[in-house]
């Protein structure tokens, strides 16, 4: 019986329709959802034109995504809603490599290359050298590691962002061998303005707040019978690492990306000179429990 | 300096950032809405499948809206959230006509009809005359007042959702003279349910809800010098009173559709016979303060 509905007993009359509801789960998230909607709701007061804004929104932020750009995803980083979402979900107290946002320009299929391939298809940007190793918590290294690797270009831009460069630009697939090192040739990426355009750009801008990522090589590392991590590797010294647009940074994260002018290094490495060095390991932690696929399965 | 976001931080974290917005109502309800978006998912721990679930939900909400359709208006009105908006937007201790939900299927610019005539454009359904007055709180009728009604067929359905109708049908606007009086002819509107192919009626089905609405005719009503309502005529007796999809009803906002077999009657008000009467007279409260445009203004 809602025959009237008011602010004392929305709250309520909305949750007890859902009594047929089958779903345990479902009626658990209904019952936080209504109820802190609608408190939120009580607090601010919203004017009908200010309501009708919000729903605009919302309408506008669904019908700028498509096949490349996911504009609520968007919307979730940049409130700390993902990284929120992730930290819940990487609940632990150990030694592995923190995870961080898988952002929304991860790629399935990336090309599988060898160790010390190139991941840059147009050559453009200062020569880096990425490597390091896969490891269990005992420092042991994992054979057969899958590293899934993606980073902007030279100027801040994802190959799906730009007609200018070749399709699957900087990005790669690699497997370890038994001594669980990785290593490739790319180039250093940049720091960039996360897509500004559209509705999240708008709230940025009235808020205040930039909308630029400090730069970062992108990786999932998997490996069979370990949790796999999606995280970053960011570049020590970037202007934005205190301020993230959407909050991914992690201080463990963070590594130097040593400038080297050594032509016969170089020459050795198979780089033009001067050229960049970045080392990280990542840390996997053996999957005792089921664990939930990697947010990139959904993409 | 957010290098260590975490569950602990992350409200704080988000909300520093906004050091650098200026609008002050803004800031306001940005703490209320991250404040209260992230205790929720701190409350439900949504799995990455759960969080992207979401995303995708939002994301479909956003694309299946066009010119004549509005799914997130929907959403919020299954929510309860556009009759909450609507009840703080109209605490007021006076006899004034209750207000109720806009809904998604007003159309501006409905024909301009003189008093008596009929919005049936195909005269399909049971006649009915529906009549009333406007009035003042102290009871005394307001000349000029604007009537904008529309309502459904008689098997349920607007004319914007339904190809079989003329555009325009069950749709008028009238304007009240000295006596304050409306009177209108028209089809006695049935029960039906909201649009049920898209994100909200999955979601009424995966709650073990209904998508019906009870059978009503909306009324917009405003004048010179008045706060204008935005409301609906229920027909009593419906099934779906008690249960009312989008929360939309009140008792205050139920009357009889009196049926009546009299051919003589019939025939003095141009109608088929047998035929149906509802009377309801609307009371507006003098607009002491500047207020807000009605929802109408942005649909």
């Amino acid at each position: 019986m809602t025959r009237d509905f008011n602010e004392l007993t929305s709250t309520a009359a909305v949750l007890e329709r859902n009594v047929n509801c089958r779903d345990v789960r479902l009626r658990e998230i209904m019952i936080s959802l209504v109820t802190h909607l609608h408190a939120m709701i009580k607090e601010v007061e919203p004017t009908f034109e200010e309501w009708a804004f919000a729903i605009d929104f919302l309408t506008r932020t669904g019908q700028i995504c498509d096949d490349k750009r996911q504009e609520f995803i968007l919307l979730s980083d940049t409130l700390g809603v993902s990284m929120l979402v992730d930290a819940i979900n990487h609940r632990r107290n150990s030694a592995a490599t923190e995870s961080t946002v898988l952002g929304p320009f991860h790629v399935s299929g990336a090309p599988h290359l060898q160790m010390g391939d190139s991941i840059t298809r147009d050559g453009k940007g200062e020569p880096l050298y990425m490597s390091g190793r896969v490891l269990n918590e005992s420092g042991a290294p994992i054979a057969g590691a899958l590293l899934d690797v993606w980073q902007t270009s030279w100027d801040g831009f994802y190959d799906v962002q730009d007609d200018r460069q070749p399709e699957m630009n900087l990005r790669g697939q690699f497997v370890t061998g038994n001594d669980g090192r990785y290593f490739f040739r790319s180039v250093k990426p940049a720091s960039y303005p996360i897509p500004s355009d559209g509705t999240v750009g708008t709230m940025l801008t009235a808020l205040g707040r930039h909308p630029m990522r400090p730069a970062h090589v992108h990786f999932i590392v998997s490996a069979p019978g370990y949790q796999s991590v999606t995280t970053h590797v960011f570049v020590d010294g970037d202007p934005y690492l205190d301020s993230d647009a959407v909050f991914g940074v992690k201080e463990s994260l963070i590594v130097p990306f040593v400038r080297h002018d050594d032509s016969a290094a170089a020459e050795r490495l198979g780089l033009g000179n001067p050229f960049f060095t970045a080392e990280y390991d990542f840390v996997l932690v053996q999957a005792t429990v089921p664990q939930p696929a990697p947010f990139a399965a959904k993409a």
